[in-house]
């Protein structure tokens, strides 16, 4: 399984906000769904093998399962929506036990350094770093977990407990991109086994 | 210069849409917003090296240029306020003399043919087939042109069209992506030199 966690700074916490405001009043929800876009979604098809974690305000996780998620579309406002709907239901989140939104939407009452630590039982944690090994280079872990920030740089605590737990350090590219463009240049890459397979 | 020529099958071609149902009432305007995301921008930044046409419906182009853009942003609904706001403006564009709406953003009265044979006059065409060579193993010619289509697959006109200009085939991967999510794997690609340099 491939596993993207998205730290979302300037991420709603309540329902309280408009799907025709996303970049404004929603802070900047519209970074987050874009991640959920590039994460679950190929030309007519969800990927069944992916799950993508949204980190708010470092207070709720909403988790978009790939092998469960139905009548999910790909569009700002309709990822949007979901979100929206999972913080409508956050009072259902008591403890680790999440509120089951819609299929395949789960949202929890985790903050980052818990879902990290419960994510990363599953996987190899990979830091995304222009410091890193390039990706040309690089072997894709089999299954690989990877942590993005939105807009914002990671602040140092997240640096801290992503520093603990990777295992492996690698660079996209010298351009730094946008979250969602680095989910997409990284599922290319793991899609070809690492440019190997077309 | 980079340069991505988009087809859009489904899309408006009066201002007459509401910025609140892109993916429904607006054709699948959503899908071209995207993809000009995916070419103009990076993080905190604008590629001025690209350009993105978008062809609504073989009608009208809507050109999108990094190096005069302003006041631009990447979400859905503020690519789509431009667009609008060029077709707003279609009474302007007379022959092949564009309406010039806003910084970095024009509109044309031409179809997929005139503005492929225009475009093509700059650079070389690459056409993206899953039968190319793959991205790993091609070269990145130095002014490139892609031509993608929405979620629709190309028309048989398109596609002769397109093979007449098109001087080298490649394949971006196994999986069939997002028309943007192909535009980041290939602007990754010449970001990188072809997978050289990180």
């Amino acid at each position: 399984m491939r596993q993207f966690i998205v730290l979302g700074h300037e991420a709603p916490t309540t329902s309280e906000f408009s799907l025709s405001d996303l970049s404004g009043g929603a802070g900047r929800l519209d970074v987050l769904c874009r991640c959920v876009n590039a994460g679950l979604f190929v030309s007519h098809g969800i990927r069944e093998d992916v799950r993508v974690h949204l980190v708010l305000n470092d207070e709720y996780t909403v988790r978009f399962d790939g092998s469960t998620a139905k009548h999910l579309y790909p569009d700002e406002r309709a990822v949007a929506s979901r979100i929206r709907g999972a913080l409508e239901a956050r009072d259902d989140a008591i403890g680790h036990q999440p509120a089951d939104v819609s299929p395949g939407v789960k949202l929890y009452r985790m903050d980052f350094e818990s879902t990290l630590d419960t994510v990363a039982r599953d996987g190899t944690v990979v830091e995304l770093h222009e410091d890193g090994e390039s990706l040309a280079e690089a072997a894709p872990p089999e299954n690989p977990i990877f942590v993005l920030s939105d807009h914002h740089d990671v602040t140092d605590d997240e640096a801290e407990l992503l520093a603990e737990q990777a295992d492996q350090r690698i660079s996209v590219g010298p351009e730094i991109l946008h979250a969602d463009q680095t989910m997409t240049v990284v599922q290319n890459w793991l899609d070809t086994a690492g440019y190997e397979t077309y």
